[in-house]
């Protein structure tokens, strides 16, 4: 029955407002006991927060963990050309080790980021599950299913994976990791493949996740083939369940917005992303405005290059604006909202607030940075000058996964050895 | 006669490849005596540089540095609202302490940041000038003139307080201050304004830098007056001699992109300003391939909201690739280059190369991070992955300004707690 206190520091409210108080995280249940004034000496362990703020837990809502192997392995080129001429051809080569050991790079980096969940699509899945256990991140896990390029039998199986690897590992890691079906994309998994496997995940009564509406050039072929915008498409397919969350929805028009409010299937903006492969800007300001649940998510590091919730809440904020054509738009308290609550609705995990009786994932900033002072507003540092390397102690599941800027869960030197050492031999392997 | 070898290190070279070398410098003239294998032997001192790479310093070629004040003060307001409603009547409020306690903290800032040169525009000048000569960096310093709301002669008298500036502080510092004559902008600064002082500073043989083509809102009413785009206009006045610079150049038409690059003078691309008030997207592709010499800046941390040269670098990869609606344009390679030479050669500071012979303002960044990790291409790096915390340490004009991220030329206790007090107090001024 072990309690842990941060004591000495602000905490960021769900309402985003910011008052002084300790908070009390009971280590047994993983939930926050209590928030409130002096409640050092109601607890085993303390843990220092003086001048720093206590946040929840940034919430990544689309990622494939595993691409840190590939991060500045190809850059400046766009979606189309990026995919085919290097990175499908790296991942080709890729091995269960090899994912694993970028899985683990990249939950330490999202651990050093403040990052307490995220959602995954990619393959090996298993080999990231075992990953996340050990790393002490909580996540939304789902084999990445591709039916283009091959039979359809073939395309079958590789549904089948994604099918029993939702089955299997829904609940992993003491109920930490929960799955989603993960048809790749609208493009990329036939009709067929989406008709016979939609209703076998709703049988599992897990969530849908795919790639929707990222480029204007897969919009196009859509409207060619089935006579309605994709999102349309994807309703006909039984895909817009209110559990069900896309990522990027960088293209979409007025009807698909609706349909997104009607439906509840919520969007994972990737700024980042979207910027990098100049695929377009999301309407984050309007999704919002229409009343669909909007989260946010780095993508994968090969195009972005970072993991950071931070880094994201910035790009959120400041390409919502040009989206919108209003300096007002996406501001400081929405993308807050998108790096917290927004993303862990989005992909169903439970977390983004701090309250009494919420799961324990938080993370505390040091505030004492020079380009955190002053402290006129502290929400408005969160979305524009906070960065990764401010958050000193991230806590997930009420475990101390950092402390001090200390990984505890993984032994940094050793991940940063492995991922390098399988990123030379995968390169090599692809270019050999 | 005291020497400093950087030992263990990998350096970018002018031409942006990267090889493993020592550099040693000679503190004495504050250059590059020379850059090859073992070179501690030959030095009275010796830095490690072990798994981190030399890179020229920042140079940020856009900044009102005291502006770190109202960092996070107002935001999310388009241009207009924000001046009129927020910073203007809080700079009404400030006093020559305050823009020294506020440009302090933006120095200590940019020495973490690896910035070793900026360019200023502001008032109290004289102050800002002290505080970078305590704090060591290199710096192109003006007096912000502006004539709108004022009568003739009081536009005449903070003409002449800009001249003046120029022409005393020209040199300062052991020749670390050079100055600039700094008109705020073609819609604040009258006609006749600009009529009587371009040919008085063109006598004090000083650039002239000014805010130009920013928003669209700022065009139209030149347009409507002079029956010329605003670069046009700005010729007519003999302001675009090939030692000018222009910061931001949002909206130019291909007119005036072809007086850039006839005239040979630069633009200051400040992309997360440009993006944070939603002012447009610098058409920096473009620039570049009509031979336009481009910079980069950070604006005042009001509208940014920091002071990262790296941040600004991948800001402008990102906002770049969607302003062109191509992800091979505003590359990685660009966007170094932007940080360094761009901005050197912009703001007429002799920086941004590492070479023997050339001044020695450096930057050394930790390569050990995991969102560093693997390292396929570390110009890639620079560009979309690190960060101003990466900088381990800092050295301009042969001095070393941050040693393993404790700042030695300023006090960042002392700094951040002077700064906040005149924040607060600067504050309560402007709202009662």
């Amino acid at each position: 029955m072990s309690t842990l206190a941060l004591t000495g520091g602000r905490i960021l409210r769900p309402d985003l407002t910011v008052d002084r108080a300790d908070v009390l995280v009971d280590q047994e249940t993983g939930k926050i006991a209590e928030i409130g004034p002096d409640l050092a000496d109601a607890a085993d362990e303390t843990m220092d927060a003086t001048n720093s703020l206590i946040t929840p837990g940034f919430v990544n809502g689309h990622c494939h963990v595993a691409m840190t192997l590939l991060r500045g392995y190809a850059d400046d080129k766009p979606l189309d050309a990026w995919l085919s001429e290097d990175i499908w051809p790296a991942e080709a080569e890729l091995t269960p080790e090899a994912i694993e050991a970028g899985a683990e790079l990249g939950l330490l980096e999202m651990i050093r980021a403040g990052t307490t969940g995220f959602a995954d699509m990619y393959f090996s899945m298993e080999r990231v599950a075992d990953a996340v256990e050990r790393a002490g991140l909580r996540a939304r896990l789902g084999h990445g299913v591709i039916s283009v390029g091959k039979e359809h039998e073939a395309a079958r199986e590789d549904a089948e994976t994604g099918l029993a690897f939702a089955r299997e590992y829904d609940g992993a890691a003491e109920g930490r990791i929960r799955t989603a079906f993960m048809p790749h994309s609208l493009t990329t998994v036939s009709t067929e493949i989406y008709e016979e496997y939609v209703p076998k995940a709703r049988e599992l009564d897990v969530p849908i996740h795919l790639h929707a509406n990222e480029t204007a050039d897969e919009v196009t072929p859509i409207v060619d083939e089935h006579g309605v915008r994709p999102l349309a498409y994807a309703r006909d397919l039984g895909l817009l369940e209110p559990q069900d969350f896309l990522a990027h929805g960088v293209h979409v028009d007025e009807t698909e917005i609706e349909l997104l409010a009607e439906t509840d299937a919520s969007v994972v903006h990737c700024p980042a992303s979207n910027m990098k492969l100049a695929s377009g800007m999301a309407p984050v300001q309007t999704l919002r405005d229409a009343g669909v649940t909007v989260g946010l998510g780095t993508d994968g590091a090969a195009s972005n290059n970072d993991l950071s919730l931070l880094d994201e809440a910035r790009d959120a904020a400041m390409v919502g604006k040009l989206a919108a054509d209003d300096a007002a738009a996406v501001a400081a308290d929405t993308v807050v909202e998108l790096a917290t609550t927004g993303s862990a609705e989005a992909i169903g995990l439970p977390a983004g607030r701090l309250e009494p009786g919420a799961p324990a994932d938080l993370a505390v900033v040091d505030l004492t940075g020079a380009h955190l002072t002053p402290a006129h507003d502290l929400v408005s540092h969160l979305a524009y000058a906070a960065a990764a390397s401010d958050v000193r102690h991230t806590i997930c599941d009420g475990r101390v996964l950092m402390r001090d800027r200390e990984v505890l869960t993984l032994d940094a030197n050793d991940v940063r050895e492995r991922a390098t050492a399988e990123a030379t031999a995968l390169v090599e392997r692809a270019e050999a």
